[in-house]
């Protein structure tokens, strides 16, 4: 009985520069589990001949479903196929298919034919063929002992495409539909994973949904999972309970990001956003303009670093500045009330702090953070004291802000 | 003979939930390759006793190093010494020692020494105790056949100083020094990697140097890598050899990030900076921001998406933006030439553009980006047309700014 069901085998030309590795194999592990199937090991090896083999040979005998991807181009001499012939006793012979395939990207792509070309068609005995949609390189398949082998290229386009296409509806075919795996994802601010776990009824969650966590700082990640019969019914009951005690603090769910579901709350609540920014120093904007449709809502962004910007764009009152400081609460108030004032937006954000690692004191050690929220309901400011390096106290300011947009956005849309 | 040298297993609660996986060998690698060790494979697993088992059984009769990470803290039921124990073939044993470590660890952080924590002390009968400052869990090591394996936890700091206190030291005396890696990487700009192979001479780098190539969009990676006698002289001449023919494109080695590096040159050149972004969203601003000393050169930067945003704080004339639209040869310059004055920095520079997917015309299609540098050498603007998804032309767009701001700043420490 092997270990693994589903294997995932990388190689690369060198581990070294790794995160080529790392991402070819999230491109399969995210595919797999949006369909429900599930890799249970991911093992990547160096471009070497010998290297794939052992891995091959220890694949084939542990997993039932191995999808390697790699090592199969113009430039790397059929070496995986030289490995997966080897691993399975197989001799490697020139497939007559495959070549016509090459011949014909070759002619349809104006490229030359040449050796190298040729090569890429050199498999072993009883392959079955895959073909590449937006490549040269074609895929093969293999058929040992218990185990179903593919080989894809490396390039990611390529091998999504060829994932859809070929491998999936083969995992449909040999995996019975109640084997596979349904999951959701909550994405949760504001609470700590070991809280979570407390705050969720033990014991009443449906039988058959298992929960696990994982972090995307600074926001906790909450899978729920579930297969066989009604696998979603249970689910979407596991879920309803989770947000009957979580809810308030959920600000995305699997496929979303916090400021994509910021960003349309807004939109859908027809307010107009300008913020300024310190020490965060445009990430929350940035953040917010990642998506497309930013300009639905937001109107402009200042990074204020010099006290001069602060006095020319926000209208921060000198006399504020020196005696209080660009880090204090009546500079946050200022900022956001000038701002909103200057731009005519519905709201005006303002974050000014210490991210680090230098220019904290003992009265405002790094890690402080004003926060100051400008509307028709006037000037709303709060002091906070992060935790973490210079990244985390930017990213947890950038995601405190978006933490205020969403609860106003959701407010203004119940009222 | 063993098929890899330095193998890495990573345990996790779920592949699926896959990022820590991935981060967790990352460091490893890391810290391995910093050192000159080149680990040859990376396999992850669930946290399942019967996948650990298979793993371990497969590396240690294939690598003659193996790392592992995850598995051992009073969550996991000592899963992975229960799996070690079963693959050498050994009793599992209350550690006494280890027991004892365990104990101090609670007395001192104040926590309850219970079961769960007892049974973090259980390990394979013959295991060599490894110290864990930073935590509760000890690790340990084996030594089987040919192979040494080292059990390590999987949070990163606690496996970070473990690997330099338990695992480097062990390596050293293990591998000799002249088998050790060195290596450099360049990172370049605005060459392809196709381009830089043409341009590096064949044949000419020195004896037993090799050279390899990653991608850091836009950025290509070019690594030179050599071991034995002298191989820091060899790479000295490889690099001097390369940077002949591509020293105009780069922007930083390797431990520097492009965005830190144009930061340095701004401040060693004295030269202050101001910023209008509107297709970038901010993104060059957070990238210059993203290491502390910004305040050194940045004044400020606007994020100005809305026109009158760009009047207000740039004072862009109107008539421009009715003539010509925001994106515009003439918007740019005008960006740029305004956002100088008002701020009275040294250089002040705009990018205007379409990032898409949305927004393209006939004549300006997504992609169609224009940059304006205002200095005291005038306004300098050009016209892009960059390829790809709305990420990319928004990262090239930033990148192509800091080429900018690279050049402006090295030709005023040339003058």
């Amino acid at each position: 009985m092997p270990s693994f069901d589903i294997a995932i085998l990388t190689t690369a030309e060198d581990l070294l520069s790794g995160d080529s590795t790392n991402s070819i194999s999230a491109v399969v592990v995210d595919l797999l589990t949006r369909h429900g199937y599930r890799p249970r090991c991911s093992l990547a090896v160096s471009d070497n001949e010998k290297e794939i083999f052992a891995a091959l040979n220890y694949l084939s005998r542990q997993a039932r479903f191995v999808i390697t991807s790699g090592g199969l181009g113009p430039g790397s001499n059929a070496l995986t196929a030289r490995a997966a012939a080897r691993a399975l006793g197989l001799p490697l012979v020139i497939h007559e298919e495959a070549l016509e395939m090459v011949r014909t990207w070759c002619h349809n792509h104006h490229q030359s034919f040449n050796p190298a070309n040729e090569r890429v068609a050199l498999l072993p005995q009883t392959a079955q063929l895959l073909v590449n949609p937006h490549g040269m390189t074609p895929g093969f398949s293999l058929h040992h002992n218990q185990c179903r082998m593919f080989f894809l290229p490396a390039e990611a386009m390529e091998l999504r495409t060829m994932l859809e296409q070929s491998v999936l509806p083969q995992l449909k075919q040999d995996y019975p539909e109640e084997q596979r795996l349904h999951r959701r994802t909550l994405k949760l601010f504001g609470l700590s994973e070991v809280r979570i776990r407390t705050m969720i009824p033990g014991g009443r969650l449906p039988e058959g949904v298992s929960i696990n966590y994982s972090h995307d700082f600074p926001l906790v990640l909450v899978h729920l999972k579930a297969h066989g019969e009604e696998a979603d019914e249970r689910l979407d009951q596991a879920e309803a309970l989770l947000l009957q005690v979580l809810g308030d603090h959920l600000m995305a769910r699997e496929g979303q990001t916090a400021e994509g579901n910021v960003g349309q709350l807004l939109t859908q609540a027809g307010l107009t956003l300008s913020l300024a920014e310190s020490c965060t120093g445009g990430l929350l904007s940035s953040m917010l303009t990642r998506d497309p449709g930013a300009s639905a809502f937001l109107n402009r962004a200042g990074v204020t670093y010099a006290d001069a910007a602060k006095q020319h764009w926000l209208k921060v009152p000198q006399a504020i500045l020196l005696q209080h400081g660009a880090v204090s609460e009546p500079c946050a108030r200022a900022m956001a009330g000038g701002l909103r004032h200057e731009s005519g937006t519905d709201l005006a954000l303002a974050i000014t702090g210490i991210a680090g690692p230098n220019g904290g004191t003992p009265d405002k050690p790094v890690g402080t953070v004003y926060l100051a929220l400008a509307s028709d309901a006037g000037v709303h400011a709060q002091r906070y004291l992060f935790a973490g390096d210079r990244s985390r106290v930017q990213r947890m300011s950038a995601f405190m802000a978006l933490e205020w947009l969403r609860r106003f956005a959701l407010q203004r849309l119940a009222d």
